[in-house]
């Protein structure tokens, strides 16, 4: 899968992603075009300051706004709020309990609650404070109130950051499939201060490098080389390459998003390397609770085994440097051995790309190139299942 | 409100409606132009036999189907199962209790989980018979289903014919406010066949015709007239004009919906003529179980009056011919006197089209014509609500 004009981000050194766009305290600003959808992704480090004008911009007729967060995001949400309070915001907090659980849709409803306490009209924007669980959350109930309410995403940690705050989808889990229920809202902004990651458990942040990882494989194999060179560095949430990183990632996005938006042609899909796995080892191993970077790295892996199992990949050295990168991570190559691989099949074929129960995967031809392949043979996937554990 | 290329449908004679588009049972096709997600109104009596090759052609590739209807319509439901069947699509069904109280999260979940069952894929359709409840709650499971499935509308009640099956609004109730949950979610196909009114109990249909009123007063005076001559055959099902009517009023619709899909620039409101009191009847009074369009029909009375009341109407003429009109098919023609007024009020405040708190009304200036009036004073309202009541 390959962009009608080349690929969007990787032709520009990455010395210069940063450019003359600077203002007061932001450093980077991404547009994702969408016709009236558009928006823009502002990016900097310390840029709390700002955030009051930010919405106020996005929303200047608006009388209240609703923050939503969870427990650990709500010393941030409490600080933003006074942000908006000066700026004559009448704002709501609401704040969900953290983890995967609260995508439910009993927590869906407590946001409806605060959405209707807070008297919200058309206007009201939901303000999303937190990881991707807020974010789908809060996108969710954004996207459904009245008929739809304005979205701004204030991702706090480095996955919700390069991923899930930017390209419009929202959902809640059903009982027995992630993300089943859902809808496509876009944001009216989205607002990244790099400083939030400082006070993010190391877990999770090494969970979100297994997005920026998929993303040198996907699409851009100059960003996959400077996290082999930058790999150590990166490690920590300081590093000065991260905003760079983070930048690239969300240009990747923005340029696929904006061909695709609804998932409708195939190319949005390959966003999912990996998560065909990983949705199946989160929801058969959801016991042993891995992040979903996690379960993405393992995912990423066993993707690239199927390609190379299938004679799909011609770049044999990508499997190796790939697993290097994750390991540098600590992330886990494989999923765990005591997973049932029947169930794992079984929940594949419920992941909301099959088709009529076929299994669909996204796999690598080689670094920066991925391909939607359908119809891959049970046996294949079920030896990639089994060759590779953890124990 | 006036078209920028003058009224839709208003401009061809009544006896033209039915043109050379006839084709095996189908008396008419009106297509709703909204680029990517057009679609068509099929419209026809006693066309059941062609409901296969209908539902085939708009999901050729669809392998299930789920059939959503509430406990009136499960009859109808099943034989259009056995059609289905018939075209090797596994079908589903799922009968939810009759009345507004399924409009809920609850019976919501419990689609979900049919869809989960049947392992729905993106290419299932979920298929509405019914009327608005069925159909605002079938269309919001679809709309928000792995980010949304294709959707067919089968109106069984004159409402859900002339009005809730077109455009694209779904819809649940939250404890506080009718449809406050809710997406824009286009049908794929919307299948009227007039056959399925001789079973509707009477208050149900008298209760549709409020809506095809409302066409009248707010886009055509044409239409108007002729409920006034034809009021008296209109009474039953069966009249032979009744296709026209129910025809030219989807016309009317979709010209809106083509225009103002997303209700954003004021146009699309005007179909929400006499909602806004509406609304406020049904939640204030909600024990009194009033059918929608008896409350669209106080509503648009008291919208009338209002108009008349702040010197907005210019054709005094037209509110004692709304209220012979809507005198004749038995409809109520003010609020029930033991409403209290200042919880009416609340209610409209809580309204979606109001902002910040401000009440906005659909008002008449004459027959065909209607426009969105902000800052309406609270006491012109209240006096209204209290002109004329029934005791």
């Amino acid at each position: 899968m390959t962009f009608p004009d080349g690929p969007p981000a990787s032709s520009a050194p990455m010395s210069q992603s940063l450019d003359s766009q600077k203002s007061a305290g932001v450093d980077d600003r991404i547009t994702v075009r969408l016709g009236p959808r558009s928006y823009d992704i502002v990016l900097g480090r310390g840029i709390e300051d700002h955030f009051g004008g930010f919405v106020r911009q996005l929303v200047p007729q608006a009388a209240t706004a609703l923050i939503v967060a969870d427990e650990h995001t709500q010393p941030i949400a409490l600080r933003l709020l006074s942000h908006l309070q000066a700026c004559d915001l009448q704002t709501g907090l609401a704040v969900v309990p953290p983890g995967e659980g609260s995508k439910s849709l009993a927590q869906l409803s407590t946001l409806y609650d605060a959405l209707y306490e807070l008297a919200a009209d058309r206007r009201t924007p939901v303000i999303a404070v937190g990881g991707g669980v807020v974010g789908d959350l809060a996108g969710f109930a954004a996207a459904t109130y009245n008929r739809g309410l304005p979205l701004i995403m204030v991702p706090t940690t480095l996955l919700a950051m390069v991923d899930s705050s930017v390209g419009g989808k929202t959902a809640i889990n059903h009982s027995r499939g992630k993300n089943l229920i859902g809808a496509f809202h876009q944001p009216r902004g989205v607002w990244i201060d790099t400083a939030f990651l400082d006070t993010l458990p190391t877990r999770e942040y090494r969970s979100g490098l297994a997005e920026v990882v998929k993303y040198g494989v996907i699409q851009d194999a100059q960003l996959f080389a400077l996290l082999e060179t930058e790999g150590n560095a990166l490690q920590s949430p300081r590093a000065p390459r991260l905003p760079q990183v983070i930048a690239r990632c969300c240009r990747i996005k923005a340029r696929i998003v904006e061909q695709d938006e609804l998932e409708e042609t195939g190319l949005r899909a390959i966003l999912n390397y990996g998560h065909t796995f990983a949705h199946a080892f989160e929801v058969v191993g959801a016991a042993d609770q891995w992040l979903h970077g996690e379960a993405v790295a393992a995912g990423m892996m066993c993707a690239a085994r199927l390609a190379r199992r299938i004679g799909f990949l011609t770049e044999p050295d990508l499997l190796p440097r790939q697993e290097r990168l994750l390991q540098a991570f600590q992330l886990p190559l494989a999923p765990l051995a005591h997973w049932n691989v029947d169930d794992l099949l079984a929940a594949m074929r419920r992941d909301k790309k099959a088709l009529a129960g076929r299994l669909r995967f996204i796999l690598p031809r080689q670094t920066g190139e991925v391909h939607l392949v359908s119809d891959v043979p049970e046996a294949e996937v079920r030896a990639v299942l089994t060759e590779a554990t953890i124990v």
